[in-house]
């Protein structure tokens, strides 16, 4: 963690976000704009997700964003989830509606309610729909990308014949999410399951992969919910099954969000700004002529060529030759998070070298222009694995697996304040109580993040009660 | 026009989507649910115009949906034009808000207000952005895809430093528009400028690209504005340019909607239902095992063969093995208006031969297997552009060069009656005067649709006035 971030990460997140031009603030609140560059990040993971939705047998659909107020009332626990969030069309074409309609938080209700009419035999199952979204959670603290009124998501609502198709399904998702999360955006995750207090309003269990931003919070990346028979129950979706009787449907959702933009920045982000993993950044690689390179026309003759030569390879290059100073440039397309940088100018060239700067390294390297372009794109593959490296070096280091007792917690965060450093997660016992999670997160505002797949260790005992533990969780502060 | 459709346009209409199994209604008055098959060729027109938009420098963006009451307030005609159709949100997390905000009905005010501040200099211009997404007029009448209270649409936004960089803007997009409705759609279309009487609200130029349905019934498949400095003033976007000085910018904005689809549809329909140009048809080639096939493997694994050949071309096929009857699958792969069907049986796999059936043409045709997959590939050409030159017949017969007073126009309707024939389009002559505009709307339905660029005649005298005419323009009923 650099200065700026330990000072005041929040205004380093804000100031990173702002330079970089990803979004700007609305007179709507807590509503954002998203600018191209920070339109793309969230492209790109459309394009990935996409891909492995549609390998997975899952189509696109598009279902209404207004749910009336009845449909929430079918489904309790949903509704006390959502109620206290949402925002109500009450009057259109100059007229009072006789029903309100809410913007929806997510669509359960509203495609329950279709579901029930498009399953009628074994014949139609499974449904594997996915939905790219906007949705709307009116939420008090905003932060952009990471806590919107309105934000851009997909969401899959999926139905099944029996439970164990819905759990598989369940898992395949969240695997996808995790394999994306941490291929693409090069972000580490835990997976697991979420304990009864955070599981998704409605779902029999709730999955999620969990990251760790700089500043040691946890932003949930990606959510998988199997909604056993509660929904197909409370919207009566039923097939006949090969026996001729009816059953109803196990359904799962699943969602990832335009947080994962946020995530981003805020788990590879440093001193000089944003730094992006080659797999998202709009623009990979930045050709900057200098010296003087206007009196010498080969320069901009040689960029030009190689410009051409990296768009044919489906580089994403950009080549500036505007006429600011080469210092202001390499400012300006650092704070964009560019991953490389190459530089030409006179000397340069007669040597028949370049200089070749990634985003992430101190140094710059020469490199001889007939190796440029392969240099380039190995550089490009090495940086992405590089970054997801680096992140997990950084996430192991504040999982802490030595912290048993909330005394122990709490002297943990004294040390981690007095030390200058972050409190990052723990990895602790719980015996299942909610009680003893309350606790937890009233006196430490730790919460539970999740029941890992694959603990580091096993804990035996509570961190709260000091009672034999039922699970091995991970705490930490959440966004 | 076949027999059904000719009885009930709307029934023949709403009997193909539901059979094609590609929207559903929801209790949302006005609202549909894009199912999969109708999604898909939305997604398809998505990415043919995202990779033509980003061709010509343009990015995506995203823009809160909700909009303050007072942003519409701000251009004059704008809210004139829109405000009889807007939803409003008036509450959000149990609070009455202060101010009511609409559901965008198009993005003008929220972007103007943005620009605002995103410009500043020359160097700042132009701004070329686009948006996906969701928007909403709260129609009375509605019809699923063509007019209903929420869509999907993509609305570009640009800023120029003067009318004619904009200008140039307004007619690339509208000759965008026009390439890719006549070639992935197999639409053709005539693109001409809007009267007065039929702008955009706000804008001081409408251009359009005009689609003739079946049923001779006009869909305005695509619109650019010129917006001049009407919504830079309304909204302050002034650059500082070469001179020092400040400068209202000039804006356009362009849009197309999923109503592309229901124009697909009301275009190359028949009597058997959905018609889809190969382009962007979901399924654009189905595998049938036809006579005793589950007694000679060797049927399943030829086609088995097939499918794989073809996935591996990028065709989008299916292989349609269920319990069902020959007959029962091909009615409903016709149904769903798939361009090209195999069928394989034990007969023709003894003469190394299949049967192909275009879904657009009476007869099936015999193929050596061995030239099948290239058979497939050039009959899904062939097929994109005899469906377009089919279109193209049937709207050039319909399009009227020989009316040319109001009463030959009456007369035409009547004659086009009696003969159970579709009244299709009149070109005509027009003085210019919104009053006589306004006579031929009232006495007979048809509106103005635009002044073509290149109409196939040139009118001399208004077709209500009798006087000299200044424009020449085509008339037809519209959705
Ligand atoms: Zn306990
Ligand atoms: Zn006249």
């Amino acid at each position: 963690m650099t200065n700026q971030q330990q000072n005041d990460f929040s205004k380093w997140y804000i100031d990173t976000i702002q330079k970089a031009d990803l979004m700007d603030y609305t007179p709507v609140r807590g509503c954002i704009a998203f600018k191209p560059d920070g339109f793309e990040i969230w492209e790109h993971i459309q394009d990935e997700m996409n891909r492995r939705f549609k390998e997975t047998g899952h189509r696109n659909a598009y279902f209404p964003m207004l749910i009336p107020e009845s449909f929430f009332q079918k489904e309790k626990d949903h509704i006390e989830g959502f109620a206290p969030e949402l925002p109500w069309v009450t009057e259109a074409a100059g007229e009072k509606l006789e029903e309100r309609l809410a913007l929806r938080p997510t669509s359960e209700t509203m495609i329950g309610h279709l579901y029930s009419d498009w399953i009628k035999s074994y014949r139609d199952l499974p449904v594997l729909i996915n939905q790219w979204a906007n949705v709307f959670r009116w939420e008090k603290k905003t932060l952009p990308f990471i806590r919107t009124s309105e934000f851009l998501w997909q969401e899959g609502h999926t139905a099944h014949v029996d439970e164990e198709e819905a759990r598989h399904e369940t898992m395949q998702m969240l695997n996808i999410y995790k394999e994306v999360v941490e291929e693409l955006l090069a972000i580490p995750v835990y997976d697991g399951q979420k304990t009864p207090s955070e599981r998704f309003a409605g779902a029999v269990d709730t999955y999620s992969i969990e990251a760790m931003m700089k500043d040691g919070k946890a932003v949930q990346a990606g959510t998988s919910h199997y909604l056993g028979t509660k929904f197909a129950e409370a919207f009566d979706i039923k097939y006949l099954n090969k026996e001729n009787k009816h059953q109803h449907v196990h359904t799962t959702s699943w969602g990832t969000s335009t947080r994962l933009i946020g995530s981003v920045i805020m788990v590879h982000g440093d001193e000089q700004g944003l730094v992006l993993p080659p797999r998202v950044a709009p623009t990979q690689v930045v050709l900057i002529p200098v010296g003087p390179w206007k009196k010498n026309p080969a320069i901009m003759e040689k960029l030009d060529e190689l410009y051409a030569a990296l768009k044919v390879k489906g580089i994403r290059v950009r080549l500036d030759d505007s006429d600011q100073s080469p210092g202001y440039k390499f400012n300006e397309w650092e704070l964009k998070g560019v991953p490389v940088r190459v530089e030409l100018g006179p000397r340069d060239l007669e040597n028949n070298q370049a200089l070749l700067k990634a985003r992430d390294e101190a140094d710059k390297v020469s490199v001889d222009i007939p190796n440029l372009i392969e240099r380039i794109e190995e550089e490009l593959t090495t940086m992405q694995t590089r970054l997801l490296e680096k992140a997990r070096a950084f996430r192991d280091e504040n999982s802490h697996t030595n912290v048993d007792s909330l005394e122990q917690l709490k002297q943990h965060l004294t040390d981690s304040t007095e030390k200058g450093e972050i409190p990052g997660w723990i990895l602790a016992g719980w015996c299942g109580d909610d009680a003893c999670e309350e606790n937890v997160k009233n006196e430490t505002k730790f919460t539970t993040r999740n029941i890992p797949f694959n603990p580091p260790a096993e804990k035996s005992t509570c961190i709260n009660c000091g009672k034999d533990s039922k699970h091995t969780v991970w705490f930490g502060r959440a966004y």
